[in-house]
C-alpha cells in the first residue's frame, strides 16, 4: 500500500474527518493528496458525508489500524514516547535484556533503547511499517525486534554478520511469536543473495562511515528495494564522517535516484555503560591525538537518523564481493577516529 | 568566526568542561573538534588544568557568550522556547503585534510567532548566528527581528519587495536600538546588488516552490555568501513541491557545492486565523479541485525547515534578471494548489 493510502486510511480508522484533518495527517502534496481522495472515493473505500470523509467497512479488504499519536507535544518535531507508545518502549526494554554485547569482529556499539524505538515510531509515522517487506543490514540495536511488536508489517528481515545477533532476535521472535520476522547471517562484503533484491519497501542500516563502507552498506540496502516510492533510513555521524564526506554520500544518493526527506540532528546516542566498550577506546586513534583525553563520564557519541525515497525507477549502484583483503580500506579511513582497531 | 570556535567557547563560557563535555557540544568531526581544540590551546585562548579546558580571558578579544539551552527535554530534536529563551518568544510576542497582513501582490503568509522564533534559536544552536553576517530575503515572518533581538550578530540585512515590511523591521530596529539590523527594499526578479554579493555567512528564505522560484529565490542568496563554511536555511513545503521537485532542488544545491546537514519536517505552520487569508482561498487551484473542501478550522499548512552548509568554494549559479511578462511562472506550476492568484 502506498504511503499516502495508509495515512489517510489510518486516521479514518478512529472516526470521519474532514479534508483539512486528512490534509494535514499526510507528506505528499496537495495534488497527490487530492488526486488519491479522489480515488479512494471512487473506488468505495471511502465515502464522503457532508463535510466528513469515512470509511467504507463494506469494500475493504481490511479494516485499517487506528493511527497512534506520536509527535512531540513540546517542539512538534520528533518522537515522544510516553504517548500511544509507552506499551512498545517497556515491552522493548524488557526484550532486550540480555542482548549481546559489541564484540571487536564489528565496528559495533548499540543505540540507547529508546532511541531504537524512536526509529520504529518515526518510521511508522512517515507510513513506512504498515503492511510493508522491511529489510535491515546489521541490527545490534535490535531495530527489527522493536518494529516487529508493533505487528504492523507484511515482513521483517534482519541480514547480520553476527551470528550471536541473529540468535538472539530469531529466539526473541520466535518466543514472542513474530512470525514475519526473521535474522539470516550474511556478510555485507559478499553480494546480496538474489532472493533478497527487489523484495523490500524500505531498508534501515547504519553504514560503515567510510565512503566504501557507506557505499557498500546503503548499496547493498538499494538493491533490496523494489523501486519508485521506496524508502530508506540510516544513521550517520558528525563524529566520524565530515560534511565533505556527507556530500559524497549525498551526491551517491542523488544518482541512485533518491531524495532526501529528512534528517534529524544527534537522534540517536550510544551508552557508554550499557555498551562496555571501555575497553576498545584505547585502540581509538581519537587517543593518538588525544592521550590525555580520558574515559568520558557522558554519553557523547551519536548519529543523525536520514530517510530518503526514491522518486523514480532506482538507478540500483553496481557493487561487487569485497575481499577480505580490503576489508580495512572498508572500516577505516582518515576519520574513523572513534572505531576500535583490532588488537 | 568558525562555527566549531563559537561552539567551544560558549560551552566554556559558563565554566570549565572536559573533552568530552566539549565534542558532545559541537557539530563537527572528531578530527576536526581535536584540530580546533589544539588551535585554541596553542594560540592561549583556551588552557588546560587538569582534564578540563577553560577559557584564558587574558588572551581573548571579547568574552563569549554563555551558551543558552534550547534541546527539547522531551525528545531531543526540536526546539524548546521555555528554557533560556522566555525571554525572547515574550519580547517577540510584543514586537510583532501591528505587523502587516499579507498581501494579494505577493506570495506572502505567515507562520506562528513561536515557529519563528524556534527558527532562530535553532540557527543559534548550529552556531549561526553568533558574531554572524546574516541575509534574509524576503521576511514576512519578522525572523530578522527575532534575531535581532538576541543582539548576538555582527550584521542582519532584509532585502524585500514589500515596502510595508521594509518600513515594520526598521522602524522596531530603530526604536529598539537593534543598529546592527537594516530593511531594504529589493525584488528577487532584479539582479542582486553588487555591494550584497559575497559578504553574509549565512542565509534565509521562503523561496517561491516552482524550479524557477526555487532557483531565483535561493540562488540570490547562494550569491550574498562569502564562500566554504558558510551556510543556508529555507523553508519548503511537500503540498506544493513534490517529491520530485525536492529531488531536483538537491541536486542544484549540490551542483553549487553544498551539503544538506538538516531537513526539520513540519518545523513551521501557518496559523489560518492570524493570517486572515480566507478571502484568498477562493482563487486557490485547490477549489477548481475540490470545490466543496470549505473553510479549514485548523492550521494545516505547513513547511519542512532546511539547513545546507558550503562544503568548499561556492559554485554560484548564474541568474539573470525576470522580466515581469515572465513573474507567472516563477510564482505558478502545476503544483502551485494553495496559491493565491490575482483576481
Amino acid at each position: 500500500m502506498r504511503q499516502i493510502v495508509n495515512q489517510i486510511l489510518r486516521q479514518l480508522a478512529s472516526g470521519p474527518k474532514d479534508f483539512w484533518q486528512l490534509i494535514v495527517k499526510q507528506d505528499y502534496s496537495v495534488k497527490e493528496f487530492i488526486h488519491t481522495l479522489k480515488e479512494l472515493n471512487n473506488s468505495g473505500v471511502i465515502e464522503k458525508e457532508g463535510p466528513l470523509y469515512k470509511l467504507n467497512t463494506k469494500n475493504l479488504r481490511k479494516k485499517p489500524h487506528k493511527y497512534l499519536e506520536s509527535k512531540c507535544p513540546v517542539c512538534g518535531i520528533g518522537i515522544d514516547l510516553d504517548n500511544d507508545f509507552v506499551y512498545l518502549k517497556e515491552q522493548f526494554r524488557n526484550l532486550v535484556r540480555g542482548r549481546p554485547l559489541p564484540s571487536e569482529e564489528y565496528d559495533q556499539g548499540f543505540m540507547r533503547q529508546e532511541d531504537t524505538v524512536r526509529r520504529a515510531v518515526f518510521m511508522y509515522e512517515r507510513g513506512d511499517v504498515e503492511d510493508k517487506n522491511i529489510f535491515i543490514l546489521g541490527d545490534d540495536d535490535l531495530l527489527s525486534l522493536a518494529i516487529g511488536l508493533m505487528k504492523l508489517s507484511n515482513l521483517i528481515t534482519v541480514v547480520e554478520a553476527d551470528r550471536r545477533i541473529v540468535d538472539f532476535i530469531n529466539e526473541k521472535a520466535k518466543k514472542l511469536n513474530l512470525n514475519k520476522l526473521q535474522a539470516i547471517e550474511y556478510n555485507a562484503m559478499k553480494e546480496l543473495p538474489s532472493d533478497l533484491c527487489n523484495q523490500y519497501h524500505t531498508f534501515v542500516t547504519d553504514p560503515v562511515e567510510t565512503w566504501l563502507g557507506f557505499k557498500i552498506f546503503v548499496g547493498r540496502c538499494i538493491q533490496s528495494l523494489k523501486g519508485a516510492g521506496c524508502s530508506g533510513y540510516f544513521g550517520l555521524t558528525h563524529l566520524e564522517a565530515s560534511l565533505k564526506k556527507w556530500y559524497e554520500f549525498q551526491k551517491f544518493l542523488i544518482n541512485c535516484n533518491f531524495v532526501i526527506t529528512d534528517i534529524l540532528r544527534d537522534f540517536s546516542f550510544y551508552p557508554e555503560d550499557d555498551n562496555k566498550w571501555q575497553r576498545f577506546y584505547s585502540t581509538y586513534a581519537l587517543y593518538r591525538e588525544m592521550p590525555d583525553a580520558g574515559l568520558p563520564k557522558i554519553d557523547w557519541y551519536r548519529s543523525s537518523f536520514i530517510r530518503i525515497e526514491a522518486i523514480d525507477e532506482i538507478n540500483s549502484p553496481r557493487l561487487s564481493s569485497v575481499s577480505s583483503s580490503s576489508e580495512e580500506g572498508i572500516y577505516f579511513d582518515e576519520e574513523a577516529w572513534a572505531t576500535p582497531r583490532k588488537r
